[in-house]
């Protein structure tokens, strides 16, 4: 597969950092940017900048806020094309904190919302816009909203008032299979028809690839993926594996088989994440992974059936 | 997704054997046949049925053979619906071995070829027909032989001097994406009109399951997984997963989430099976995972790079 319009974003710090509070330290993060850089990846994500009032950097780490200098300082001497993005949730950053596009190592901001805060997303991204960034709006949970009126009217109204060139499709809870991705890139497309059409899957039920692989197909070109697959629960669509598939010749898998196999190897013994039965529950389920994460958390967390059985009455009471 | 005409077939013992040389005990085999029943899948496969003069009995574990007595033993007891199935592999098999269907417990045989091998697998299922089995031929590695005259002409071999219910698309390698798998099943589709399709994954791209239900779109009825996907390399689709998804009241997923949390979480400890880099380097590559799984036996097993390396240029040389 090559189309030189598909570029590819490195999410591993920003949606890995959700399992650690984003406490990678600054080695780690260099080694990601290095590898990242040398395979050729358009974008490298490394987290939310959200608000340090709002959120304890003694309980988070550097990658929840994403200061400038901390940026600076992983990014430093190291030879890169790879354009810096971060993150901004609805209702937890301080505009403040984001200097013009001009004064900041960042050059992308992705705003996350759910569907229900669409107004505040597309005022968020559009005042990210005029400081000069590039910009995109991330719908998050989106396997709630399928063929929702509301999903309709937020795609309308990010066509019509919004400046971001790129929209997400975020299947957060791993929930959909190819068909649902199918039909939800093709509402996007019919809606959004001055924007490009971005997927970030999570894996809950081993789709994130095989659903990425279906986005591509249907003409898709903003791609997320995480080295090994690291991201919260279940994670995401691993990197190497769109590297494996998309023949551009500029992109190299080598660097990130190195950085999987001196960093993340060692570090998938310290925190958990892929195919773990509780998340598969969580993705076939369509819900939010908060209840898997706890029990994972506890005596428990072997007890699949009980688990399986919680999910199922929920709906029934 | 519902069907009707839907069959699960169960694979745990034959493919997960070729991980630890058909040495599940009894016990173990019992506790996967009591699951898989009461779950409602529609068939269970043990093992191979292969012969004893060719491959040593002290070697080989139980179900490399899959004798009556030992099927009985595990049987026995049980109540269940779930039929039961051997393999055979060309040239490995001693038809004397195979009874007549009503003095045996098998309900199916089924043949596993290459390509190159139609005509000795379609002499052979004719054999296990007219002994009175359901009979299907699986035809391994299909992902080498995309586009081949020689496919073509084996499926016109099969449709026309074959007994056979089902053939199988069986994607060995690990290298089917959905458009591929899709493109093989329009053209098992075109030229066998008489016969069920079926489809076997691998997982070596985290794809087993996606292409699994890209086959189930696309119409086909029978359909493999492995409880918590164990198989050879990156091992199958995972039972569990098919089980959510299809929703069929018959089936009921809660059996198997028990046998995964009591057997195969322990078992995980001590043989490998899974989303592993140098068997998703296989699959990219199309290869068969066998220098893959030398590579994990040495001391060099997180050596991906190395690898990756020695796989590409032997293409070169």
């Amino acid at each position: 597969m090559y189309r030189k319009e598909i570029k590819l974003l490195d999410a591993t710090v920003r949606d890995g950092g959700l399992i650690n509070d984003h406490k990678f330290d600054h080695r780690f993060v260099r080694e990601v940017y290095k590898a990242v850089s040398a395979a050729g990846v358009d974008y490298i994500e490394l987290g939310y900048k959200n608000s340090d009032k709002l959120f304890s950097p003694e309980e988070y780490g550097p990658w929840k806020f994403c200061s400038d200098e901390d940026i600076l300082k992983v990014i430093d001497g190291i030879e890169s094309n790879t354009k810096i993005s971060v993150m901004g949730d609805i209702g937890r950053v301080n505009l403040d904190d984001y200097k013009p596009a001009d004064e900041s190592p960042v050059d992308m901001v992705r705003t996350a919302t759910y569907v229900k805060d669409i107004d505040k997303a597309i005022l968020m991204s559009n005042h990210f816009d005029e400081l000069g960034y590039e910009t995109t709006i991330n719908i998050m949970a989106i396997s709630r909203d399928m063929g929702s009126l509301e999903l309709d009217e937020a795609l309308h109204q990010i066509e019509e008032e919004s400046k971001v060139q790129v929209v997400y499709v975020v299947d957060s809870f791993g929930a959909l299979y190819q068909e649902t991705t199918d039909i939800l890139i093709k509402k996007f497309r019919e809606i959004l028809k001055t924007k490009e059409i971005g997927f970030h899957g999570h894996n809950h039920m081993q789709l994130a690839f095989g659903n990425t692989v279906e986005a591509i197909m249907k003409d898709v070109n903003y791609l997320d993926g995480t080295v090994y697959g690291i991201g919260r629960a279940a994670g995401n669509c691993p990197l190497e594996l769109l590297l494996g598939f998309l023949k551009n010749p500029k992109f190299d898998i080598r660097p990130v088989l190195d950085l999987i196999s001196k960093e993340f190897i060692p570090l998938r013994k310290e925190i958990e994440w892929g195919y773990i039965i509780p998340y598969a529950i969580s993705g076939m389920m369509n819900e939010h992974p908060r209840a898997a994460m706890a029990l994972r958390k506890g005596e428990d967390k072997e007890n699949y059936r009980q688990f399986y059985e919680s999910l199922s009455n929920a709906y029934m009471n």
